[in-house]
């Protein structure tokens, strides 16, 4: 029986300041990305969305960011690879704890923004992101795209390596995802979506944009829960994952 | 055979800022209380910081603050207790995260500054900050004056408990320090100062500022590693203890 | 002819967080009270709000508040005088400079949330601010509650005041505000509200809990843009003293 | 006669943190460059900077610098050029107001670390800290090195420009710093940076590395005052200056 992993970016709330569905989206993933107080999160969000993800069983991994509240994460920061190695451990840890005081196990690390991009293509800064998640747990699954320098520095570290799909993106013939700056990024037709999805669990195939079909390990789906469409558009895409017999279930389960 | 255990507080550097005597002070203690990045330390602080503790033996501790980078952490902050629950597992959980990291195992929690003045006599906050440590792990020691708000919150909490006194202080008959505002708060006269120390940690009784002879108990010595004097002082009070007898070991291996 | 201002506190967002509906609640107002980046705001937020409120033809106003993003500047903190008095001028400083950019001048300055709420009461602590607002800006205007220490503060330091009214809130017999932890802390009835407000613009009268019926100065009407109610209750108050010959214009234009 | 700036980093200390010997350089400067809080400084240490520099007479001017304390504004960030306008105009705002408090008026700005340095080489970047600066007030001066992206885009923003030269480091024949990875990038030799600095001041001339003699115009020379070699320095070129009949004073008195 396929199966495979829901996750959402989740716990972006900082102070007073709420973003994102999380008591609606956490309802559908399996894994929840929980942001470590850098580019987004504070401990009193942490500690919410900790307890929110243990009572709808989903499991948490933490989601680490540069150090840049202001800027979201979003900005591509040029920090040494021992500073780098330094604040992926902090993050970890400090949600680890989270974890660990609910009696929870943490799961997986998956980069943010800006960092999550600039470790796809950088292979040091991989590397030094690769050996921060190993030095504080070898079993904690390292995500991130396939065929990227983080891929390869998972798996030189010695980590168990969760390759992540978008259900709305399209790629290109290489497998990378097509530019957003370019008109066709995204998927908008949701049934196109669903199927795009069911096809990269079932057969292990997409299409790309250039209407060539490509190998795709998906291991794990990326949904949003910003808005009422996204969430609604992740109930819709679990229903039809599985009504084809597909099993979701975290990663862990399965790796 | 006596023992006891020499505590100081380092890692307070952040970033550029460079505070304490650390690489030097790190040599005469037996436990360190690392700051966690709410008002003092950095992760490539705490990583270092760590990493000084594991060359020279020391036992490493989490010491959490006031989210008051500005303000040192000595600055009372009006917080709710469920918030700084949060606030003690976030920065118990990053520090530990650098003593695994590191191969160590974290020993101890002691709170800093205004934190730790205030938990002294607020029995609520106590409980929060003794909560917050036992959800992480119940074999951390909490660190704090005896007969403290503190000392009781970590009972009742299970968790064992280290009674920290200070060398260059003087205390009133009921075993509380002389405040800061009176002129005979401090004790300038080092030999003294030994000699005290001494009589607390083989005798369990201390001279009070009226002259009266009050017990004591001293599990851990707070030392201070901020000027060439204060580390001076440790390395003298060091030798004074054990050329009495008295084995300096963390706190760890006697409670 | 009356005439009063209508203020609210706006600019409240950060970074990618958005908080508080100003772009509806800005056409209301007469005043806008802006974050400066201590409890909330970011540069970039503040120069969109001043932005905005010379599109609107709003009189900006500095909302200074104490160095606690996380706790919105809600949380009490125990800071020394001349420490308070540099971070007021620094947060009046920076909102200047966004004022005089677009070529308006800063109209008045006013605290925020625990800060506010503090220097009622404290008089040292009022006397900072109000020296503090004056050493930037004599002309400065300098907004609080009626006979509050502020108030006195203010006026000892040669700045005028205006005297802050809240539309949705009950008053003790001195004056106070109605503590909102008893139950009728809060107007709710709109049209009450509504009708309250205009008779102390009048009148200069309002009616205590206990019955009584005390004077009141009203130079400024503290709304809320939080939400779509909060926004509809502006234009609704705003509409009833225009149709009732009370003029809505900055405070500036008539103190 | 021939006239120069000197100039000095000032004012970077932060909280309970010190760097810099600011009491001791600010004598032998004529315009200090202080940090706005972003890097570095924090509005107690820019109170305390200016009032300094009241005491001393040296002209105060802002520092800004990136939203990075912990990496003191030396990492390159990946910031919009509306957000770069915000950032600057909220720095140079905060500490005018410290300047005006004192009665002194703002002479100057000039980017701190990765700012200062991407800001000569690219030319929206430099454009949006120009247009920053003019749109606060079109009468401050901005400082840079000769030729860059800065330049062009401050006299492209009708500002006056002040040439900075650095004493202690060896230049191209293009006139731009020999990079600090090669091995001649100082000049360690404290009298030829006299002479050095003497003759570009007095010829407008100085010999680049490979031995050609190129043009240089020097308005202001930077010095730096973070360790007691480097203030000694500053004396003793101060004194050579004087001795050869240069007068020293601030750049907005001959600019």
């Amino acid at each position: 029986m396929a199966v495979v992993d829901l996750n959402s970016d989740i716990g972006e709330s900082f102070g007073a300041y709420r973003i994102g569905m999380d008591d609606e989206i956490v309802k559908y993933v399996s894994s929840a990305n929980i942001a470590c107080g850098f580019h987004a999160g504070d401990p009193v969000v942490m500690e919410r969305t900790v307890g929110l993800c243990e009572k709808n069983g989903a499991a948490v991994g933490a989601h680490p960011g540069f150090p840049d509240l202001m800027g979201f994460g979003r900005r591509n920061m040029d920090i040494s690879l021992s500073d780098i190695k330094s604040y992926i451990i902090y993050q970890i840890g400090a949600l680890k704890a989270f974890a660990e005081s609910h009696g929870m196990k943490l799961q997986h690390v998956k980069a943010h923004g800006a960092l999550y991009n600039m470790a796809a293509a950088d292979e040091k800064l991989a590397d030094a992101i690769a050996q921060a998640i190993a030095s504080v747990d070898k079993n904690l699954i390292c995500v991130a795209m396939a065929n990227t320098a983080m891929q390869k520095a998972a798996e030189k570290a010695g980590l168990k390596f969760a390759c992540e799909v978008f259900a709305d993106r399209n790629v290109n013939p290489d497998g990378t995802l097509v530019s957003r700056k370019l008109p066709n990024a995204m998927i908008h037709d949701e049934d196109l979506a669903c199927r795009r999805v069911l096809r990269m669990v079932k057969e292990g195939m997409v299409e790309a944009v250039d209407g060539s079909h490509i190998k795709v390990r998906a291991d794990t789906i990326c949904v949003h829960g910003d808005n009422p469409q996204a969430v609604e558009f992740a109930l819709r895409l679990r229903k039809v994952l599985e009504e084809n017999g597909v099993k979701i279930a975290p990663m862990a389960s399965f790796l």
